[in-house]
């Protein structure tokens, strides 16, 4: 049976453990979806330069799954998604860009709570390309060093600041967590917040599995393949 | 056991028969999907007065589904969503609004094939509102007179010269179908383009499933309701 | 002789009764103006469903105006312009639109002063339609309860610090008031911030009157009408 | 009493006479106008560089004018508009700016009737910095070499074909004539086109006499003068 | 030998020694470098009256200058860009839009440090001409008297600050110097904010060397000349 | 003495030849140039997939020029470059930002010559990233198979009607040619069509000399270096 393909490229099982259960509610619509580490990945991708680095084998390893039904690339920053359509017919969903496609549909200004502050001129970058700038609130950084991501507490209690102020002094009415992994926080941040707030592989799952079921296509199916 | 309701804003039983044979294939996702008429509407929604017409008895059509888990409006030019969302915590999704979410996962720039010319500035406006005109390649009406548009076969083949104008003119390469009811001439009209189609009843129904199953809401539920 | 009509959509006489004063300086132009209060709309208008309910009353009043030269529609959010414009070849103004055209002419961004914070996704989603999101410096609301509202000091107060704020953290030179029937503060709020403030039933009356001598129509006239 | 000056700055008379008819409607208004030809400016204004060569001479020429109520400067392309505005507190009104803003309430895409096509890119530079680009369907030159121009016939005929041309190549639904003194073409080209026609002078004096009677000022006032 | 002629467009021969020296590492480009000093400028461009007036005897300056290589027009705000444009064929840079072209190519998002607030607006309106605004972070004023401004302490304080706050508050990631001649804090403004800093004449200078050794031109060349 | 590096990542060293001819002229300018061809590109990029494969190779060889000043990465498409600003603090500019940003000083609206039609799309995304949709005119393939493309002269002939295209039906007043190593076509070009012709190496190689010079920097290398 085919298989929907979630691929994390950075190297963290936690990670990927994370994103199998964000979306497990989705494993009632009834087509398998299977979990990936791209073990050639970095721990954390934190600048273009390590986002970039992982196209390679994450298309060698997109190009192994022979059951796949579809793909969903599950970095925040979309690393070789328009790469993995020129190289398959099948739908290809990149986080980042199903993130902020379903958070248009639920509010009018959309606030985007990064990791990182190095992370916020790729998004700028991306979401220039996608042509949704007009809609952005803010995209505002945790502002936590390396040794409070890891605490579980210390991350919550940042999200939360941060989407109040993307609330408060950015006008969002939606939020999208900027970063795979930490759907276990999304219930508890609406509720702190006030606001929906998007989990982007939940996002980018849901819609694949839709693709999937009504054998949709992307463009670069068309253009670059023989 | 709670539906997903479709609301078909006119009084053709015919569109509504249409719908409910283009989202199909997405009752597999295990959420049953209801699809409904307005009686209360116009036999085809021509004008921006036609649509808001329907808001009225619409709300009350929504409101009586008392095991609705979410809503999709069905006319293209998603009269009442935003009403609709004061209205309700549950989800509700526009088939033009989802339409044109979906398409800007597919390719870089979509065209609208719009059964009527006079409908073209109203989906200007709501693409306006929505921020994502940059990424419009154009829209263009079909050009058939209400006497054509009830002949399959004049209509399929003005869709298909719309599609390839579109392509080849306005350089898009993603469409949408701008009308529910349609979804039967999805597949040809692929074929005959070599663009991916985006059929916006399946569009909507996909996106309000997921929302449903992953317990999403919008952001009117928190600042209209009590 | 012919009258040019303007409609306050929602029910509260003293909200037409400021309209009717804030116009008056107007009435030397020789075409005469009547203010009516559309008796079936809501005390006030807190939300698009309310909004979108008041367009089928207003409609049957307009059509009812046999004298009509012209109509302003004097509700900030322009409920039902586009289809008030399907039913009439006469000049239809709104004043939400009007008073951005003329806040446009008169600084670089505008801000907009708006009585609730629901209300600014629905004027962002209005000015967005509009293609002008470009020039927006904010949009703030006065943050009052509903009891504050019905002090004119404490209104007062609010709609100067909001204008300042506008003014001093949001960059904008010019300050729109974001309701109908409080012209009697525009001297008051100008002096404070040192803005110009556009009042915006007397811009869309003026609008409304040059458009009546001047024998121009709207482009619906052309299209939907038989 | 007060006058409402309106400035042509080139030194054609017929320009300026055929300004004085344009506007003539509005006398019923009650504010007197009066309209200058600048007799330091060139036969016609073909050039950025003849433009920004009239703003000196007609910032004189308005300082000069001790009655006046407020100014129009009518010439396509705004020569001296924010000059003026920082030299007197009064109202001023360029007529491509009130052109525009009037198109934009009129229907949904504006196109432009160039005299000559070496002022497109001017119009463009102004459309941009006025934050309307998304609502332009196209600018286009009537194509007329200078022997043409002076023949009505021609000219009338020019107009018509190009304003069709926008029509049904580009969209538009609203058209703007592109230059002074051709208001008796109006409702010709109305007539032709089926579209809504905005005479820029026509637009400009309504602005301005509107203006004027409520007392509004504009932001430059605030910040440059003593 | 043919020159590149810097026209400083006000009077203050100091401004013109610090574009001079701000300059100098390109003088090693080969092609020789004269900075000139408009004597009919004002003290100082403090509004578009003042930079609007400057244009006319900017070109009759320009036009004496028998051998010109190119133009740089050495004014943030950029005064008869396109008329001098209008008036040669040679290559003309703008300092503003020059550096707003650097700063693109450096970070993600300009903020520009103005000295004074009245400047803003138009340097507003040049941005939307140039299409550039949805990368603008922000632009604001050093908020110092014109006493201040003449101690070169104060003023280099208010810069780092403003640079801080267009940093942390604004989201910049690289600034603009937004006005001639204090090429000299460029080092301590990049030490002190940790971001790029753009100075406008170097920007220009650098630029115009390039398209005069490329034989470039522009395209007003092509449609104003004879 | 330290270079300019110019590195053309795919492995034709016909198109590095054409490159090193093309910056020719900036030899003079006195900083040295050295042209590299990355061996491991492909022989064309012709996908996104193509292009992202090839940054892990470029980057490596770019850390090997242990004489580097700057870097140039000269495909159209910038592939790497936001990851090669990573590795790096000198300056690296990419031909097609640079390309777009020269040509955004010499008209007001770019056309684009595409290679490939399938090359547009990717063109689209970064001119949004970049944020200048606004001023595209519009984005044309030379339509041309790939043995058409090895005869120089159809190459031209191409070349040509797609500028004119361009010019006539999109309204272009400036051309970008959208590949490297075909600078020894502008001249014919320019005659050609009338409007200035931007050769992205040449711009690129220009700007990157004047940072080099100037002691630029750019924003990643301080947000992302020890």
């Amino acid at each position: 049976m085919k298989h929907l393909i979630v691929i994390n490229p950075n190297s963290s099982q936690t990670v990927t453990d994370g994103i199998d259960a964000a979306v497990a509610p989705l494993r009632s619509f009834g087509i398998p979806i299977r979990c990936l580490t791209l073990s050639e990945g970095p721990k954390g991708i934190e600048s273009q330069r390590q986002a970039d680095l992982t196209i390679a084998p994450m298309l060698a390893l997109a190009e192994a799954q022979a059951d796949a039904a579809g793909y969903v690339i599950a970095c925040f920053g979309d690393p070789g998604l328009h790469a993995l359509r020129d190289q398959t017919r099948l739908p290809v969903v990149g986080i980042q860009e199903a993130a902020v496609m379903t958070a248009l549909t639920l509010g009018q200004r959309f606030g985007v709570i990064a990791i990182l502050p190095t992370s916020i001129p790729r998004h700028l970058r991306a979401f220039g390309a996608m042509g949704v700038l007009g809609r952005l609130a803010g995209d505002r950084a945790l502002g936590l060093g390396v040794a409070d991501l890891a605490e579980p507490d210390k991350t919550l209690d940042a999200m939360i600041a941060t989407g109040r102020r993307l609330r408060d002094k950015d006008g969002a009415d939606v939020l999208i967590m900027g970063c795979a992994g930490m759907a276990r926080y999304r219930a508890t941040l609406e509720e702190a917040t006030g606001l929906p707030v998007v989990e982007p592989t939940q996002s980018a799952v849901s819609m694949a599995l839709g693709q999937i079921r009504l054998n949709m296509s992307h463009a670069s199916t068309r253009s670059n393949h023989a």
